[in-house]
């Protein structure tokens, strides 16, 4: 069955998935790359960014199931990019390059309208302005059948949460502490919401854990 | 050089290190003994509590480490017991039996004077109501060079790091969510307290990490 799931979603262990100052120069906010040094070493992003000589470890097997079987995803518009307020121009056309890692539609929660953006590699980017519900609906056709993933960043997750719209979790805690920054669970009971852990595997870099809604 | 720590404290993925309602019946909270499942298995656990045949893995050697070099303990009242207010009568004499394993003196923070508690084996609660300073340097002087470990709980952990007199914590997150209940880093920056993970371990059950603060 279609999930709407977050997958691969590093978070420290204080809690904050993402550092203070978010800017250009600081796309994840400081230190918020440290984040994710259990990726970086991975077969699947030094295919994506690297040289292609990654480590094909458990670390890598969560980044491969992490794109698996996703057949469109939303993100927020400050995981999308730094610009705030309307569009001045088409300018920016995201972090990732021409051909972004994503390789299927994209929802984009703003309130500021844009057409649609094509990108080499089957990406385009849509940009929803009339709120959460409406992009996943739109991200549940576009998947035809597939899972959506909601990418981030961390208040495009909350909000899914809170609204009760998210299937599964894929979190991934790395042995730092961010002392500031974005907390993706304060004030959200995960239990109340109906999730518990049903999956979990250590590793020497990162402590995964899937969380799933009992059924 | 002697140190203040905090050792062998059990944290669940989203930062609680204690249940809700705690009671008689549930000292540690709603399901808070789940925090400790790395730690009930283990020969140190299995000799105090047990039958004594406990398993000898990196969790027993963090917990055998968190037992080393203590010369003095100190607890807050409500890890003492579950009675709030004025002591009505000496009745109480902790969870852990007439030999309890701390085998040190141990200072309890309250609000409430009681005359000292002596306990076999060693352990001797004293009750301190003049403030976390105090405390402290009485367990100093108690504790003869050796460590002084803040035992907990998590309200009496959170006042020794605000007050910027802890020097280790070795912190163990188990891979549980309690959605609710005491969280041990809310509002801290451990960064800006000066503390970094100075190693880090991870098990089948948990991950161990040790903060220290750079000297």
């Amino acid at each position: 069955m279609s999930k709407v799931r977050v997958a691969a979603f590093s978070v420290s262990l204080d809690g904050f998935g993402a550092g203070p100052h978010q800017s250009l120069e600081n796309p994840l906010g400081v230190r918020g790359t440290e984040l994710h040094n259990w990726f970086f070493k991975t077969k699947v992003f030094q295919s994506m960014y690297g040289d292609g000589n990654g480590v094909e470890d458990v670390d890598n097997s969560f980044a491969e199931r992490s794109f698996k079987n996703v057949g469109a995803w939303i993100l927020g518009r400050n995981m999308f990019g730094p610009v705030r307020g309307p569009w001045l121009n088409d300018e920016w056309r995201g972090w990732w390059g021409e051909n972004p890692s994503y390789h299927a539609p994209v929802f984009v929660l703003t309130h500021h309208k844009r057409e649609p953006l094509v990108m080499e590699g089957g990406t385009t980017f849509y940009f929803i302005t009339d709120g959460i519900e409406s992009a996943l609906q739109k991200a549940k056709e576009a998947a035809n059948g597939k899972d959506v993933r909601i990418g981030g960043g961390v208040q495009t997750v909350r909000q899914y949460l809170q609204a009760g719209l998210i299937d599964e979790l894929h979190l991934v805690y790395s042995p730092i502490y961010l002392g500031t920054g974005e907390s993706l669970l304060a004030g959200i009971d995960m239990p109340k919401l109906g999730f518990s852990v049903t999956e979990k595997v250590n590793t020497e870099n990162a402590t995964h854990v899937i969380l799933s809604k009992k059924s």
